[in-house]
Protein backbone atom coordinates (compact mmCIF):
# COMPACT_ATOMS: atom_id res chain seq x y z
CA UNK A 1 0.00 0.00 0.00
CA UNK A 2 1.17 3.56 -0.87
CA UNK A 3 -0.38 7.23 0.79
CA UNK A 4 -0.93 9.76 -0.57
CA UNK A 5 -0.36 12.56 2.01
CA UNK A 6 -1.94 16.75 1.20
CA UNK A 7 -1.26 18.92 4.02
CA UNK A 8 -3.57 21.60 3.73
CA UNK A 9 -4.02 26.01 4.86
CA UNK A 10 -8.01 26.92 4.24
CA UNK A 11 -8.42 29.31 1.62
CA UNK A 12 -7.96 33.03 3.28
CA UNK A 13 -11.42 34.83 3.97
CA UNK A 14 -12.46 31.00 5.30
CA UNK A 15 -13.67 30.47 8.76
CA UNK A 16 -12.18 27.56 10.35
CA UNK A 17 -15.65 25.80 10.99
CA UNK A 18 -17.00 26.44 7.48
CA UNK A 19 -13.62 24.59 6.10
CA UNK A 20 -14.37 21.86 8.65
CA UNK A 21 -17.63 21.67 7.35
CA UNK A 22 -16.76 21.81 3.47
CA UNK A 23 -13.94 19.70 3.75
CA UNK A 24 -16.00 17.02 5.12
CA UNK A 25 -19.35 17.39 3.90
CA UNK A 26 -18.82 18.39 0.26
CA UNK A 27 -14.91 17.65 -0.35
CA UNK A 28 -15.06 14.39 1.23
CA UNK A 29 -17.80 12.45 -0.45
CA UNK A 30 -15.75 13.86 -3.87
CA UNK A 31 -12.87 12.60 -3.02
CA UNK A 32 -13.95 9.01 -1.65
CA UNK A 33 -14.76 8.48 -5.50
CA UNK A 34 -11.51 8.34 -7.08
CA UNK A 35 -11.04 4.70 -8.34
CA UNK A 36 -8.66 2.82 -6.78
CA UNK A 37 -8.60 4.46 -3.59
CA UNK A 38 -8.38 2.42 -0.31
CA UNK A 39 -9.10 4.62 2.49
CA UNK A 40 -9.46 7.98 2.95
CA UNK A 41 -8.57 9.65 6.45
CA UNK A 42 -9.06 13.34 6.89
CA UNK A 43 -7.35 15.11 10.23
CA UNK A 44 -8.39 18.39 11.42
CA UNK A 45 -5.91 20.65 13.10
CA UNK A 46 -6.92 21.34 16.67
CA UNK A 47 -5.82 24.45 18.84
CA UNK A 48 -5.20 23.40 22.49
CA UNK A 49 -6.47 26.30 24.56
CA UNK A 50 -3.30 28.18 26.51
CA UNK A 51 -0.76 26.63 24.37
CA UNK A 52 1.72 28.06 21.59
CA UNK A 53 -0.58 28.28 18.29
CA UNK A 54 2.05 25.66 16.00
CA UNK A 55 3.28 27.13 12.69
CA UNK A 56 1.42 23.87 10.97
CA UNK A 57 -1.21 23.28 8.64
CA UNK A 58 -5.54 23.57 9.10
CA UNK A 59 -5.23 19.78 8.09
CA UNK A 60 -4.46 16.52 6.35
CA UNK A 61 -6.27 13.96 4.40
CA UNK A 62 -4.42 10.94 4.08
CA UNK A 63 -5.41 8.56 0.90
CA UNK A 64 -4.80 5.11 0.57
CA UNK A 65 -4.58 3.08 -2.66
CA UNK A 66 -2.60 -0.75 -3.56
CA UNK A 67 0.80 0.92 -5.47
CA UNK A 68 1.98 4.04 -7.47
CA UNK A 69 0.23 2.46 -10.27
CA UNK A 70 -3.00 2.66 -8.94
CA UNK A 71 -2.08 6.45 -8.19
CA UNK A 72 -0.98 7.25 -11.60
CA UNK A 73 -3.96 5.33 -12.98
CA UNK A 74 -6.34 7.56 -10.42
CA UNK A 75 -4.92 10.40 -11.73
CA UNK A 76 -5.92 10.05 -14.69
CA UNK A 77 -9.73 9.73 -13.91
CA UNK A 78 -12.17 12.11 -14.11
CA UNK A 79 -13.40 11.55 -10.57
CA UNK A 80 -9.60 12.74 -9.69
CA UNK A 81 -9.83 15.91 -11.70
CA UNK A 82 -13.45 16.81 -10.08
CA UNK A 83 -11.80 16.37 -6.92
CA UNK A 84 -9.09 18.67 -7.65
CA UNK A 85 -11.37 21.44 -9.02
CA UNK A 86 -12.44 21.32 -5.62
CA UNK A 87 -10.22 21.94 -3.77
CA UNK A 88 -10.41 25.49 -5.01
CA UNK A 89 -13.70 26.14 -2.99
CA UNK A 90 -11.35 25.68 0.55
CA UNK A 91 -7.77 25.06 0.27
CA UNK A 92 -5.06 27.85 -0.50
CA UNK A 93 -2.53 25.47 -2.21
CA UNK A 94 0.27 28.07 -2.13
CA UNK A 95 0.63 27.34 1.38
CA UNK A 96 0.03 23.59 1.26
CA UNK A 97 2.00 20.52 0.55
CA UNK A 98 1.62 17.12 -0.73
CA UNK A 99 3.58 13.94 -1.26
CA UNK A 100 3.16 10.31 -1.79
CA UNK A 101 4.42 7.87 1.29
CA UNK A 102 5.37 4.29 2.09
CA UNK A 103 3.96 3.48 5.70
CA UNK A 104 6.24 2.02 8.51
CA UNK A 105 3.99 0.97 11.80
CA UNK A 106 6.96 1.90 14.92
CA UNK A 107 3.97 0.82 17.15
CA UNK A 108 3.00 -3.15 17.16
CA UNK B 1 -7.96 9.81 20.39
CA UNK B 2 -6.22 12.48 19.10
CA UNK B 3 -3.13 12.16 16.63
CA UNK B 4 -0.03 14.46 16.16
CA UNK B 5 1.46 14.78 12.88
CA UNK B 6 5.14 16.16 11.99
CA UNK B 7 6.12 16.98 8.62
CA UNK B 8 9.77 16.60 8.55
CA UNK B 9 12.50 17.20 5.69
CA UNK B 10 15.97 15.58 6.33
CA UNK B 11 19.08 17.59 7.68
CA UNK B 12 20.69 19.02 4.87
CA UNK B 13 23.63 16.89 3.93
CA UNK B 14 21.77 14.03 5.40
CA UNK B 15 20.90 11.29 2.15
CA UNK B 16 17.66 10.00 1.68
CA UNK B 17 18.67 6.53 2.38
CA UNK B 18 20.26 7.89 5.70
CA UNK B 19 17.33 9.52 7.13
CA UNK B 20 15.22 6.66 6.17
CA UNK B 21 17.47 4.67 8.19
CA UNK B 22 18.39 6.68 11.34
CA UNK B 23 14.64 7.76 11.82
CA UNK B 24 13.24 4.11 11.30
CA UNK B 25 16.05 2.13 13.39
CA UNK B 26 17.40 5.18 15.85
CA UNK B 27 14.67 7.56 16.37
CA UNK B 28 11.83 5.43 16.07
CA UNK B 29 12.08 3.24 19.09
CA UNK B 30 12.91 6.75 21.08
CA UNK B 31 9.75 7.95 20.09
CA UNK B 32 7.91 5.05 21.15
CA UNK B 33 8.64 4.97 24.63
CA UNK B 34 6.47 8.33 25.14
CA UNK B 35 4.30 7.95 27.77
CA UNK B 36 0.51 7.68 26.93
CA UNK B 37 1.19 6.70 22.86
CA UNK B 38 -1.27 4.47 21.45
CA UNK B 39 0.07 3.86 17.92
CA UNK B 40 3.23 5.46 15.96
CA UNK B 41 3.33 5.50 12.25
CA UNK B 42 5.89 7.09 9.90
CA UNK B 43 5.21 7.61 6.46
CA UNK B 44 8.63 7.75 4.11
CA UNK B 45 7.91 9.86 0.95
CA UNK B 46 8.20 7.46 -2.03
CA UNK B 47 9.85 9.22 -5.50
CA UNK B 48 7.69 8.19 -8.29
CA UNK B 49 10.06 8.18 -11.07
CA UNK B 50 9.53 10.10 -14.09
CA UNK B 51 6.89 12.39 -12.08
CA UNK B 52 7.18 16.26 -11.28
CA UNK B 53 8.90 16.31 -7.58
CA UNK B 54 6.83 17.21 -5.05
CA UNK B 55 7.33 20.17 -2.90
CA UNK B 56 6.35 18.58 0.09
CA UNK B 57 8.37 16.55 2.95
CA UNK B 58 10.63 13.89 3.61
CA UNK B 59 7.99 12.63 5.37
CA UNK B 60 5.83 12.56 8.40
CA UNK B 61 5.20 10.70 11.65
CA UNK B 62 1.64 10.58 12.94
CA UNK B 63 1.44 9.67 16.63
CA UNK B 64 -1.95 8.97 18.83
CA UNK B 65 -3.01 9.46 22.50
CA UNK B 66 -6.02 9.14 24.09
CA UNK B 67 -6.62 12.56 24.50
CA UNK B 68 -5.44 16.19 24.76
CA UNK B 69 -4.65 15.40 28.53
CA UNK B 70 -2.75 12.78 27.37
CA UNK B 71 -0.49 14.49 24.76
CA UNK B 72 0.21 17.51 27.31
CA UNK B 73 1.28 15.00 30.09
CA UNK B 74 3.54 13.34 27.46
CA UNK B 75 5.10 16.44 26.83
CA UNK B 76 6.52 16.49 30.65
CA UNK B 77 7.80 13.46 30.43
CA UNK B 78 12.05 12.17 29.91
CA UNK B 79 10.45 10.23 26.94
CA UNK B 80 9.61 13.16 25.01
CA UNK B 81 12.41 15.03 25.66
CA UNK B 82 14.46 13.06 24.77
CA UNK B 83 12.65 12.05 21.85
CA UNK B 84 12.91 16.12 20.57
CA UNK B 85 16.50 16.07 21.46
CA UNK B 86 17.03 13.30 18.99
CA UNK B 87 15.18 14.66 16.06
CA UNK B 88 18.47 17.41 15.92
CA UNK B 89 20.25 14.40 14.32
CA UNK B 90 18.07 14.22 11.15
CA UNK B 91 15.39 16.48 11.17
CA UNK B 92 15.27 20.47 9.84
CA UNK B 93 13.66 22.45 12.12
CA UNK B 94 12.96 25.32 10.00
CA UNK B 95 11.57 23.22 6.91
CA UNK B 96 9.00 20.74 8.82
CA UNK B 97 5.92 21.56 10.49
CA UNK B 98 3.47 20.06 13.22
CA UNK B 99 -0.02 19.80 14.32
CA UNK B 100 -2.16 18.02 16.76
CA UNK B 101 -5.74 16.99 14.70
CA UNK B 102 -8.74 14.81 15.21
CA UNK B 103 -9.19 12.02 12.73
CA UNK B 104 -12.27 11.65 10.74
CA UNK B 105 -12.93 8.08 8.83
CA UNK B 106 -14.55 9.32 5.09
CA UNK B 107 -14.28 6.30 3.71
CA UNK B 108 -15.52 2.89 5.61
Amino acid sequence: MVKLVYCVCRKPGLSREAFVRYWGEVHGPIGARIPGLRRLVQSYALVVPGDRQPAGFDGMAELWFDDVAAVLAARRSPEWAASTADEANFVDPARSAFFLSEERQITP
